[in-house]
């Protein structure tokens, strides 16, 4: 039985990033940069006009009254080819390319105009209104580095850039083999003796939360011979393999057994966390294995201490962990103090502080409680009571 | 020009909640449900083993050694239909329904077997390693009440249940309508005047972040008669139509003449907030319009503020509006002090204190900014200065 933080350490010195893939834009987005991208065109590309307004040339006007003739229109999208001279002023609406000649744009609202006489009333200074060219990106520099994760900001640069295709860190196909023979899918009735299948749907929904890819074999029977093919065929179709049951001490309980024989490298078989002890971590090629416990909220917090920071990590994020900050207790709580115990709990935010409110039973089956929690705390191993008042780390579940 | 909170008002305020449609359990991952959730079952649907051990009456224990004889074996997912007798035990596995007659579980670990005799060295109590059946939940009650958002833990309580369907929220459809006469498609090379359409990715990407749904009609041009078609299919097939450009004060701003002209109530056309005052919003029946600026930063600017709360609205979710909180400036900001001006930053959390920092142009163009943004800060209408060490509300953009 190791440490969580040793388990993490072991996990993560495992996994291996995953190569890039061309995608298009849009398949990019919550995905991460696998390329620099460097601009390949000056942003804008020309000197933009950020106003309505009229261009003309700042050296023209003064301190009061100077008058322009107003030569033409510019609308965005249209490029005006002739030198503008002192004197004269085009018409130009936001978004235009300022006219050749021209060094400022005033904005039609500081203005009057009689016929095509434009009335100026100060001093315009070179530059007033436009943005140069190149002056938000230069050509040829780098804009985004590998590693850097696409939000819609960073999709929307790209678009400006021209990149409709982009390569990005493949996404990591999970596959999950649920295991139990006490499990019936969902739609069947409750006969003696059976439960439903949760894990797979709270797996399903934890895995695609991140954006990754997940194919479930469905429930397969406690039978050696069938974990056995299972396992075998996830490992050829999958990055990781989840299995959630099958690893407790119980004389049907083959997964280490099974893993063992497929020659998989057991690199830990039991974590001193609560909820989630018999956790089981493996290596097969450049392949994981996550034996996950087959109770819920094991299930639950399992996936987050351990599996999810490999699916980000394959994916090419940095941020792996998530982040824990200090919660003040409303209620007691109590441990065995015998592993790093997470409590799951109802976080709220009161004057810029969290505060955990207990919601409930915290066996390993209930998932009800679960579904009234929105973060967990977490009484480190060693420590048996901690009091309302007293200060644990904690973190949110699902943001 | 409006304020920025009579804005968001008037909008909610004219934001109906979306019926409810029938979804398969995955499908309604990250919605919101539209109908009470009654248990169908006892949760356990049976008194249900939580160790491996073995299955007896307490009162045949002692404080001391008590002998019973081992008649069988229960795997998870049997059941066994014989009264377990005084003196008689059955080896039970965690996840098994405990058999009738035995009020009891000693774990594996703290008993010795010699053949078929088990030795037992402690006073069990009754109900010992049990969850009684409906200890979770009882059958009839209610589990989630409709509004519910639901999450991986509600997916998987779902499915203990045995909803392979469920009633949601509609998802709202939102058609996206980009004007602009210098856009030009983002695989096509720059030519003079001409800039790539960036704010459709930046929108489609920010929809499909709130898990709604979004079709795109692309770079229309800057012609009334198609604005006209455009904006009238659009209202035809989505609950919310959101354009891009075309509402300011130029030429060639057509957007708020053409809803008009479809019979649309236009409700506000600026708000005082920087970026983004230009912002029209109208309703149609009871389809929404919100007519964007141009600009990229005013676009994500005025989506977040405006159009985000009221798509969350119409899919059911109750929290609408981002949180903020207090966060301390690292630099000096200026602004004009005419509306609420919205400075996009990089917020750092430290020692429990969130802090902004400059991250440069906060030019509605400057999309660049805000990808190396995570955060917004607000000085409101009035405010000109702010100073390093002074505290501002801020929030997080794309969470």
């Amino acid at each position: 039985m190791i440490e969580t933080c040793r388990a993490l350490d072991i996990i993560l010195d495992n996994t291996a990033v995953l190569e890039g893939e061309r995608v298009s834009l849009i398949e990019s987005f919550k995905r991460v940069l696998a390329e620099n991208v460097v601009s390949r065109d000056d942003l804008p590309p020309f000197d933009k006009c950020c106003m309505d307004g009229y261009a003309l040339k700042s050296s023209h006007t003064v301190d009061g009254l100077s008058k322009f003739k107003i030569t033409g229109s510019i609308k965005a999208g249209d490029f005006w080819n002739e030198e503008i001279k002192a004197g004269e002023a085009v018409k130009i609406m936001t978004g235009a390319a300022v006219p050749p000649g021209a060094d400022a744009v005033i904005q039609v609202e500081k203005v009057k105009t009689e016929g095509d006489e434009l009335q100026v009333f100060e001093n315009v200074h070179t530059g007033n209104n436009i943005l140069k060219a190149g002056e938000e990106i230069e050509k040829g520099s780098i804009v985004f580095k590998s590693g850097k994760f696409l939000r819609p900001s960073e999709i929307g640069m790209l678009a400006s850039l021209g990149y409709n295709e982009i390569i990005c860190h493949k996404l990591p196909k999970i596959v999950l083999i649920i295991t139990g023979d006490e499990l019936i899918n969902i739609d069947e009735k409750i006969t003696r003796g059976k439960i439903r299948n949760c894990n797979e749907y709270l797996l399903v929904t934890l895995i695609k939360n991140l954006n990754a890819c997940v194919k479930s074999y469905g429930i397969i029977k406690d039978d050696k011979d069938k974990i056995f093919d299972a396992v075998k065929s996830a490992f050829e179709e999958g990055d990781i393999v989840i299995s959630s049951g099958g690893v407790s001490v119980g004389d049907y309980d083959f997964i280490e057994e099974v893993i063992e024989k497929i020659g998989a490298d057991i690199k830990f078989n039991s974590v001193k966390v609560k909820p989630g002890k018999p956790v089981t971590f493996a290596t097969f090629k450049d392949k994981l294995f996550f034996g996950l416990p087959g109770n819920p909220l094991a299930v639950m917090n399992t996936f987050e201490m351990f599996v999810a920071p490999a699916i980000k990590k394959m994916m090419g994020r940095r941020d792996v962990v998530t982040e824990q900050f200090p919660v003040i207790l409303k209620d007691n709580f109590k441990s065995k103090g015998d592993r790093d115990n997470c409590i799951y709990v109802n976080i709220k935010k009161q004057d810029g502080k969290y505060y955990a409110y207990n919601m409930g039973s915290q066996s390993s089956n209930a998932l009800f409680t679960l579904t009234r929690c929105n973060g967990v705390v977490i009484m480190k191993k060693g420590i048996k009571t901690a009091k309302a008042g007293e200060v644990l780390n904690g973190k949110f579940i699902f943001k």
